[in-house]
């Protein structure tokens, strides 16, 4: 590894030479600065050896540092050599600072195909400098090809609108604003906007690509003509042009005059600069698509509601099968994650993992991010605890869920018992949480854990993220959280609620469901209420539950969905081929 | 009326075509920028006649506005005159929107000793002149003198600390933040600084003045030199001098090349302008005083503690005496808080309300700060609910309390328990709170209405504020509302806890105590946790509550503050002079 990496330290150097830099910039994320990116655009894996979702590479002509959070903070050292690269956190010692110590007056390039107009904010008491020509791709000589699956039409009986609707819409808004046009930088906008899928990055189904849509309802996408088969040019309809990537900037120069709504948060600042250049406005804006893709229309809900059900199946499976096997021993985090996968697969419109499946027994429970490799893999034992979160991707929704289970045979201890009982209450009480429209998620995250920090508990993460629908499994531009979001959460958006609790090396807690956003109904108020119907249907393992640490109503709460969970998938179980299933569903959702 | 605010508008506008403007600006506030103004500072009301506690003026050539929020809007239209004002809500119609459509390019002409920086940023289109002189003052001609109470020291008995330490420690954290000396405008921050108190202005024990507190712990205050008796002088000591206001000017002027603390949120924009115009540094940062003011030391806390015993011995006689007079209905809402402050000022170390005590009768209690006059008082009747919120001023602290009672001698109607005890839920989860160290108060605002929200029901104004120790009964910079503040919840921050419902033309519930921050002690968890320690001592009408919709949780918190209250305040009743009290105290705190 070492050799390798200071080869192509030794290279890269070349290139600020060449360009008279004195240092370039490497984040992770790829052009539509999302989540996820394909093997062409991790970059920051190839320079340094990091493989995490989050970070970020300086490299000096003489040194060198590489920056993570505390989610990687092992890993960033296992993956990266000490001698070639500083490691630093990324908020503790933010990148900023670190030039400013170790390169200060130094020209800093970087790609402005990389970077939003807000993270380079950051930068403003530097000598940055956008560079046109990718320094890595520059020296990546075996650098893989961009992903290239076809985009293909997600049919109506899915998405519940035609794109031709959707983009009406949009347009009206845009016509309001006196906006004359909108970017469309994030694929899964493009996924939404023009009802397609793709395959080009794991887990979450889009196509990559950038569009611009006309305040006339007509949009230009702008991707590989190759990966637009004719069935899809079809369904696209006349106002949709697809044009190669290489005619973007010739498309943004013809706005010159005009006005563009452009969001300098989530977008690459070489958008903005190209249409400065041409001439053109700059509106700031969110992204168009954001809003109306967070709040699923009826039939996105209906389809939603019958993936949980399949997903609720194979969970059911899947944990009947654990409660067999578990106390042998003879499992481990890799085949139990395996089995699951293997359940869900049977389920219609199964189309894989959301993201990777979080299957962590006893110490590893407590590791909130991770993610199980052959090295790491270990039995999942008697008579401890066991946590999985998993999702799957079906053509009419997205799944995401975690339960968490005592393997048993044993009885679990009070001393385990008690906090997951905690964390359960706090997700009851948001689970059956009212509450007036105009609320945001951070409005209601202390009601998910103020049972916890009655007993000086509490989890270092957010409660809720959204979800999308055959989309990603993390969705803005909502989420429940101590941070605030100014978005209120509004009808149709689909949230995890997902407190937990972890003791390191010891074990982890957390329990997932999806709730979905609904107007709540109360004849006698002039304001408007919402609650959250809970559409992901597993049972909570009772053998953790301390009935007395629970209310009334929140048992009340428990025991009708353990009943709905039952009478849901019960329906969908074949009385013969699942009946051990059934047997356990039947036990693991009695009345407490 | 008219005929005098017709004379004073012409007055003025002679004074427009003096100074060569298009119109001028009237603040409500004194140069202090704070809640309650002295006679000598209401120019608004002198001007419009308007006597709301927010608002603004401004007044053209041709016409002029007067500008309140939705809780004045019926006072406006009364004491404004229709043929001389246009009568404006401040948020849906603002000044700024206003001068834009009325006096587009007009000279606006203000005070800026009246406005704040932040203030007079909203209006960076208009075209807006600072005028020395202060317009309305030079057509008052019968303006009453600046109030001239001389400011006397408070004991150390009382602050827990003595001013020389409190500067010390404050300059210290100047220095650390390379800051030569800081501004104090508000003059509740003199107050606290020097362990001062005055009666310049109703409800808060304040000396009106400035000060300069530098960065070796020395410090000028300005303030007429007459209102400083000798005593308070050598209580001041010779570290701290006293300047006439005249002389302030020159004493930020020999702040040259200095740098100066200053907060452009709440100070007037006039210091920016000399300091800048001096030479002097600007470094923006919050009033120094205001985060240690409003953590409480121990002695403080002690101090509020008695004059809680105190108030909550006037509070048990006023609600004893209510219950045996209210049924017959001849007491009316002036004579029950005349009642009231008449039991409240038997209390040692007392020295008045600490704001106008709202006294709500049915209808009345719905209109959240309605405030009784002899044109709008009404008997309490019988069968119906009250509401009073009222507080006092003792020497060793602040007090704000509500309470609402069924008067009888009837039942109460299930349709008034269920709201009832849903804001008594509301304040016992919020009062029974466990919360991590960083918590904001707009994290816990949910938990007091999460009871509500689920019937339907909220109340529109914030859960709670920070409560002075013999100061201000409004105190920053934290509180408990939707809106987010920053600062954290620490300990010995006092708040108030006061959820509440109103319904229109019917009655108004709302149930307050203080609270108090304190470190909850979790021998296990490294993460350091918070609570609150409920200080204001009286019964909730057990008439009004329903258990059925209390957790047993919340009765068993109830039942315990009950047998505190009984405990405490008995201890303070004469068995023989209080004994109708005692026996009522008994009946009113009886478990449930």
């Amino acid at each position: 590894m070492t050799s390798q990496h200071a080869e192509k330290l030794a290279a890269l150097r070349l290139q600020l030479r060449k360009h008279g830099l004195g240092g370039y910039l490497i984040p992770r994320s790829d052009e539509h600065l999302g989540e996820y990116v394909p093997a062409s655009a991790a970059r920051l894996a190839f320079i340094s050896g990091f493989t995490g979702s989050a970070g970020l590479a300086i490299v000096l002509s003489d040194k060198a540092a590489v920056f993570s959070d505390g989610r990687y903070t092992l890993q960033l050292q296992a993956e990266t050599d000490r001698d070639l690269w500083e490691r630093q956190h990324l908020t503790e010692h933010p990148p900023e600072a670190w030039l400013q110590a170790n390169a200060a007056g130094l020209k800093i390039g970087y790609d402005p195909m990389l970077v939003s107009a807000a993270f380079l904010r950051k930068f403003d008491h530097c000598n940055m400098e956008a560079v046109a020509e990718n320094l890595v791709d520059a020296i990546w000589l075996d650098r893989p090809a961009p992903p290239m699956t076809p985009a293909v039409a997600l049919d109506e009986m899915f998405t519940g609108a035609a794109s031709e609707s959707k983009r009406a819409r949009l347009a009206a808004d845009l016509r309001s604003n006196g906006q004359d046009a909108a970017l469309l930088t994030d694929p899964a906008s493009l996924a939404w906007l023009f009802n397609i899928r793709g395959e080009d990055i794991e887990f979450t189904p889009l196509a990559l690509g950038f569009a611009i849509l006309y305040a006339d309802a007509s949009a230009k996408i702008f991707m590989a003509p190759e990966k637009m088969p004719a069935p899809t040019r079809i369904h696209l309809g006349n106002q949709v042009t697809v044009n190669s990537r290489e005619t973007m900037a010739a498309a943004l120069a013809e706005l010159q005059g005009k006005t563009v709504r452009y969001d300098g948060d989530t977008m690459p600042v070489w958008f903005q600069t190209t249409l400065v250049a041409a001439g053109a406005k700059i509106s700031a804006g969110p992204d168009p698509v954001s809003l109306p893709r967070a709040c699923k229309n009826a039939t996105e809900q209906a389809g939603t509601r019958t993936a949980h059900i399949r997903d609720g199946v194979a969970m059911a499976r899947f944990l009947a099968w654990l409660a067999g096997a578990a106390p042998s021993g003879a499992e481990t985090e890799i085949s139990a994650a395996a089995q699951l996968l293997a359940f869900r697969s049977l389920g219609e419109r199964f189309k894989g993992e959301s993201f990777p499946a979080i299957s962590g027994a006893g110490e590893h429970g407590a590791i909130i991010h991770y993610r199980v490799s052959p090295e790491s893999n270990r039995p999942i034992k008697a008579n401890e605890v066991y946590l999985i979160d998993s999702g799957a991707q079906y053509l009419d929704g997205t799944t995401d869920i975690t339960r968490t289970v005592w393997t048993g045979p044993g009885p679990a201890p009070a001393d385990i018992k008690a906090p997951f009982t905690r964390v359960l209450a706090g997700h009851i009480a948001l689970a059956e949480a009212v509450f007036p429209a105009g609320t945001t998620g951070a409005q209601l995250d202390s009601l998910a854990r103020a049972a916890l920090w009655q007993a000086g508990l509490d989890y270092d993460h957010g409660t809720g993220h959204g979800v999308g629908s055959y989309l990603s499994v993390h969705e803005g531009p909502t989420g429940i959280s101590k941070t605030a979001r100014p978005v209120p959460l509004q009808p149709g958006m689909i949230l995890s609620n997902e407190p937990g609790y972890y003791l390191e090396n010891a074990y982890g807690i957390r329990l997932e469901n999806l709730i979905l956003v609904q107007p709540a109904a109360f004849p006698d108020t002039k304001q408007k209420f919402l609650h959250f119907e809970t559409i992901t249907l597993a049972p909570f393992d009772r053998a953790l539950i301390e009935p007395a640490l629970l209310s009334s109503t929140a048992i009340g709460w428990l025991n009708v969905y353990h009943a709905k969970v039952r009478l849901m998938l019960a329906a969908h179980l074949d009385p013969v081929n699942d009946a051990k299933t059934l047997a356990w569903l039947a036990q693991a959702t009695q009345p407490i």
